[in-house]
């Protein structure tokens, strides 16, 4: 008989670790339950659907389950495991009918993360909405178009409240940002935030920091410094893992409640295995244990679970923390450790900044770019890096990754052989020139 | 009595040689000669005064010889280096009005390259034109002011050949190119180079290869296959390494007859160094020493050079052959070994291709973009990569770079942890999805 994979999850990653786990194994069974009616999209897309720049969110989907069907993966839409047993290899399944036990041979837990809705009073109104699955996206777009949104409050100054709030600014909205902590982009260096926030007010977002929402009332977003007229709250406090499922299970957990995995993305039960936003990952730089809710990280993941699920062999490398994102005219990214981060890593660090440009400065088009490299001192390897600049700046976010996956220092790294025109760079491209800065601070 | 540097060649190579060793050694007294009136300018930005682009050849400036004197450096515009004694450490320098002798106690040839300018009947006829310089691109954009000139002929298929083609055509010139091998973008694997050929058809450009000039006439172009009628003829052949004092002084020579030099940019002779376009690098995968004649090179390794001269101890890492450019809407990079240099060097390769898209694929304004690793067969390792495409694409190069100068292999590019967000990449950027290809393949 056929071994059968179960995987729980039908988004990008799970349907990602079954192509390789046939790669593997091609005789192998595979049932994929999705407790929405949606397989493989792009959640990352959705602000750009929002925004109308993405002509709606079917643009969204990489791959429908009538294409996964016909491709031999019994894919199952509305059907949510509900609970699993590892001592009897079974997963329970509602549907809208009922509920059944299914057994595995393997088991993929790809289940994602959960938007985290704090319980405040009036967080279950109408007008409070997440934007996490397409169903959300939907949702939004067709609330926004049956009432009047003129007043869009965002609450989360991270990568999905910064999408969102540039979204509803492209839309003609008026817009203003909540972020309950000190600066946006909490990833980021604190003054490096602080350019975000510059770049947000210069296109006429409201970002108040400190901002402590206290409840939600009809029309009324409360805080602790008053009340705000809203006709649209968009939640985008970022995700938690989704492990309740695997936590009753008695799975174990580790960072942040992400279901602990290791190098083969194995988790503490024979047999199963997890991918994505629901489990955790290893840090490369700092060795510590994570969790980083990215499709990158969740694609990566889950074909190292499939090739292994498979009979294959594959272990996962680990991350350095690599974001980018887009706010109107301003890129931002970020890899390694922040400085922050780097502190509680036990480095000691040097931050080193520098003003540059996206092209050679005499250049039409060139833009300002700030860049930051986080240096271990002494040493002097290269921990962490951070960009905010015009158009161009931020995809030089890779190299910074490939140098500190690679350990590269910054006596090195002020070597490399990077690209030059003057349509793309300085001559010294930035990256070069911190780097050479850094070398008489470490 | 403080020691003295001399500096032959006052581009900015020289210039941040002796910034370098200013560092090092304060009280160094410092003489820069120069044949042209100009110092410190970006020759790279020519094609883009040329085009109109830049505002006139003045904004390539960084730094003019008063500026430099200001900062205490003897620069002498319109002195000559024509001969050196290095038994004697002394260099002959001509002038409008003589000559002289100078004693060095270290000597930095900085001499740059000589454009190639094939010795056909005719080269010399006014209408046929180089731009290497600054005083080039005034008198080619001064001749082109007093000429009727609708129809450019630009001999060469380089990097210079082709930014100068796009100039023309922004000028709204009907624009010829002439390139006597088989592709244009020889460091290209040739059917990428057939992709930049496409891409300036499109434009309008008409493109010959295999293209033999073989005399100037007035007002025509003679070719192996007919005549063609030209205004003004650019030549955008490349250059060779300006060694000729080097080796009349009895200097070892290298690639491509260009100075030869070891990691601390010292030549054979004493006290003499080199650095830029007249001297060698050693190639960091092939382990070749090779001529590359760019600007960042140029750059890097004088501040070797420079460091080492004020006392301190600096070596160049070598290269990758890093190069980038851009041909009206499209972008070229290239790193690394292309499928016929890793062959020549002794390496069994294969070149793994895709065609993947700048952004998230439904995202707007993502264009295509083809990018080719070349990969050591067996062991995996990364030897090149190129690629063409749309806005965005090139500056991807960078990453490859980096992969490449620390001996990534394939399976571990396929796990970067690389930037995405949909305005910037496909949740896989292209150069994962390549490595993940190769790994099938090798």
């Amino acid at each position: 008989m056929a071994r059968r994979l179960v995987v729980i999850g039908g988004d990008a990653g799970g349907m990602a670790a079954i192509s390789a786990a046939r790669q593997e194994d091609s005789g192998l069974e595979v049932i994929a339950l999705e407790r929405t009616p949606y397989t493989s999209y792009s959640a990352c897309g959705i602000p750009y659907v929002v925004s109308g720049a993405v002509d709606g969110p079917d643009r969204l989907i990489v791959r429908t389950p009538e294409q996964h069907r016909a491709n031999g993966i019994d894919v199952r839409t509305g059907h949510e495991a509900v609970a699993l047993d590892v001592e009897a290899a079974s997963v329970t399944v509602r549907t809208g009918d009922g509920s059944y036990d299914l057994g595995y041979d393997a088991l993929l837990l790809g289940m994602g993360g959960v938007p985290i809705r704090p319980p405040l009073p009036g967080i279950d109104l109408p007008f409070v909405r997440g934007v996490q699955t397409l169903d959300d996206a939907e949702a939004l777009l067709s609330y926004a178009s049956t009432h009047s949104c003129e007043r869009v409050v965002v609450v989360g100054g991270g990568y999905i409240g910064l999408e969102m709030a540039e979204a509803f600014v492209q839309r003609g909205m008026q817009v203003t940002l909540l972020e309950q902590g000190a600066q946006v982009m909490a990833s980021l260096d604190p003054d490096l935030g602080g350019l975000v926030t510059a770049a947000m007010e210069r296109h006429g977002i409201d970002v108040r920091l400190h901002a402590a929402v206290t409840a939600f009332e009809p029309g009324t977003v409360v805080t602790a410094d008053g009340p705000l007229d809203a006709d649209l709250v968009v939640l985008g406090i970022g995700v938690r893992p989704n492990s309740g499922l695997a936590a009753d299970a008695g799975l174990v957990l580790g960072a942040k409640d992400a279901v602990r995995v290791d190098r083969r993305q194995r988790t503490s039960a024979d047999g199963v295995w997890a991918a994505g936003d629901c489990c955790e990952s290893r840090h490369i730089v700092s060795g510590q244990r994570v969790h980083i809710a990215l499709g990158t990280v969740a694609n990566k993941q889950a074909r190292v679970a499939g090739t292994n699920i498979g009979g294959g062999y594959a272990t996962f490398a680990g991350v350095v923390g690599t974001a980018i994102s887009k706010i109107c005219d301003t890129e931002v990214s970020r890899t390694g450790l922040s400085s922050r981060e780097a502190e509680g890593a036990g480095f000691a660090a040097v931050a080193v900044t520098i003003e540059g440009t996206t092209k050679a400065g005499y250049f039409p088009g060139a833009g300002p770019m700030t860049l930051r490299l986080i240096v271990e001192r002494g040493r002097g390897r290269l921990l962490g890096a951070q960009i905010v600049g015009g158009d161009g700046a931020a995809m030089r976010i890779n190299a910074c990754a490939v140098a500190i996956t690679t350990g590269l220092s910054v006596d090195q790294i002020a070597q490399l052989d990077l690209a030059y025109a003057p349509p793309f760079s300085s001559v010294w491209d930035p990256i070069l020139v911190a780097a050479r800065n850094a070398l008489t601070q470490i």
